[in-house]
């Protein structure tokens, strides 16, 4: 092995580099800097944000996907700067952080290119997964979650192939409303929807844990990328977030793999994957300290997301597209204060009620169905 | 892969096949008989619970160690019948289930042949860690532990090399005496001893449960199997035995092992590494159903065992089958209800005290060694 100093730094493009998963993966990149370096930043709308983070790391392209008259010009701009950054030369591997389904062409156009995807966009799987695998394995791109769950479950399975696998276990925090009972979860706020108690992160995928739409498209993540059936996947309560999830196989031995809440240990997995690499950036598990690891079972009838989310994926073709994109407007209204928290599960409820789910599953059949479900949602919001 | 029927059955040589490990091992291949066979089955002093066994499973050998007037002449006889039974061509696997350090000749014998041993005798690699590995390396055996420990241990590194670990963290259960005051544990008696909180074995390793002296052998059974320091081999007491120990690595990482409590687990996967078959022997494991799991730190004041045998081994050389020996020596007097329960410690102290460390640490060095503290413990018991 050559010194570390001489090794060869991987570039790395970060769609998504101004919220909460690309600036975890920003710090990691600053202990790793021997290894991998930003060669691509990309940002919704945070001008000043990405602009503090191109004068640190100078990388080679930039990107905002909301056009911004105080954008530099030599940045890209619009949607189309998020492929421009997965493809740029510099780049083999790419870490999507983009919130929602507009990462899907992104991770596509990576994959066709041979790269690697560190992928904590996980609606580009829920929306487009059979396409997506299919692209990776066609092209010799590689997929590796970023999601803490689904970076536990590749850590347990370390090669292990899908017959050898009894049971996936998801673990749930359980969220803001895991003590709530189902009433006055209905009457939630915004506020207390926001305040998760173990991890901190985007308002999206807040929100997504507080109603358990998050653990759904999970679980259709977790179909995707490990090819279990849904039948072998299960969804436990660990209010701790200290098992990030386990695997069982089919001699009965169960693995998991857990840790403090931290999302940089997953984005450096994702990055050194199948390597290990010395970090000192998370804090190291102390078991006594932990305090003690509980599980509950999920309480479905007061979080009705996840059967919706996880009944889609069975159901397949456009059902979990249209799923994820009526979920994705919901919360937007929630989030404007025009949906009432059980909206959420009710909108969605109705949009798959009303889809039409005999489309077909080529790419813009699913973009159809995705655009049919976000118009239902919002036609249908205060009526 | 051909059909599972027109497989070839791996022979199976269970030493101690009447114990708490054999029978365990019996009923795993019972299950997985399309898979391996009985060859060789030898036992301590059980003359009829041997013959039992062999009227069902028709071994090719089977040897009884203490000889017995109404065994079959057909049966090997003495301490050799171990090495026969580990040598017996029918055998491709030895599970050494022996008891104490009377296991070791077998042991090396296996390797030697090049044989797998799935070593369920902690005693041989602390008495001759350094031989046994080396022989192993040197003829192309391996060394499967079957202890559920560094069976645990083992699927966790899923072949990850020492440099990729940070700590090895060791569960223990506690044993029976794991919430008393270090007063009332000195008078405890051979009854209290016996009565473990969580794993049915035999009285020896019982015993070492409840000393902890058991956790000191599975440290430097841990060192030799998988070449990791002392300084980074941790104990945390776990009282549940549902998470059997943790691997981190230096990413940070922790993986664990878990399960309900039971030897064949560990047993199967010995015999099947690396690979996994399906087995139906052991409950699922329920989160929900384990009610939760907890650590605490070790009171190493109240279990002086850890300490001295953990030294023993940092001292390396002759010290720890001086610790071993001592230990067993100590063990049986205190089954005998010649020694009190805090009189193990202190006479497994004195044995090291005296011991000669000097000697080296051929073959021959280490087992005078180990009669020697035997015979200080012998010595000075009652004294």
């Amino acid at each position: 092995m050559s010194a570390p100093g001489h090794r060869v730094r991987q570039g790395v493009a970060i769609l998504g580099s101004t919220g909460s998963i690309g600036t975890s993966a920003l710090r990691v990149l600053e202990r790793q800097g021997e290894r991998f370096r930003a060669v691509a930043l990309t940002a919704h709308s945070s001008v000043d944000a990405l602009a503090a983070q191109v004068a640190v790391w100078k990388p080679a392209y930039a990107g905002l996907v909301q056009a911004h008259k105080s954008a530099p010009s030599t940045w890209g701009a619009g949607p189309e700067c998020l492929v421009e950054a997965a493809l740029h030369p510099d780049a083999s591997i790419v870490l999507n952080a983009v919130v929602g389904a507009a990462g899907l062409p992104a991770t596509l156009a990576a994959l066709k290119a041979g790269k690697r995807v560190a992928l904590a966009n996980k609606e580009t799987l829920v929306v487009a997964g059979e396409i997506v695998t299919r692209t990776a394995r066609e092209h010799g791109g590689s997929l590796i979650p970023v999601d803490s769950e689904h970076s536990a479950i590749l850590q347990c399975l370390a090669g292990r192939q899908p017959h050898e696998v009894r049971r996936l276990i998801l673990t749930a925090s359980g969220g803001p409303f895991r003590t709530w009972s189902a009433d006055r979860i209905a009457g939630a706020t915004r506020d207390d929807a926001l305040r998760h108690p173990t991890w901190q992160m985007g308002s999206k995928i807040t929100i997504d844990s507080a109603t358990l739409a998050n653990k759904a498209l999970e679980v259709i993540e977790a179909h995707h990328l490990f090819g279990v059936p849904y039948d072998r996947i299960e969804v436990v309560v660990h209010p701790q977030s200290i098992i990030h999830s386990f695997v069982e196989f089919v001699d009965g031995s169960v693995l998991a793999q857990m840790g403090v809440p931290s999302m940089e240990l997953p984005i450096l997995y994702a990055l050194t994957w199948p390597e290990r690499v010395p970090d000192s950036g998370v804090p190291s598990f102390d078991p006594v300290g932990s305090g003690g690891l509980t599980f509950e079972p999920v309480r479905t009838d007061a979080f009705p997301m996840l059967e919706l989310g996880i009944g889609a994926g069975r159901l397949g073709g456009a059902a979990p597209a249209v799923f994820n994109a009526a979920n994705e407007a919901a919360v937007e209204q929630f989030l404007a204060g025009k949906l009432s928290f059980s909206g959420i599960a009710e909108r969605v409820r109705a949009a798959l009620a009303a889809a039409d789910m005999a489309r077909g599953e080529s790419l813009p059949a699913l973009l159809d169905a995705d655009a049919a479900a976000r118009k239902h949602v919002y036609d249908h919001v205060g009526s």
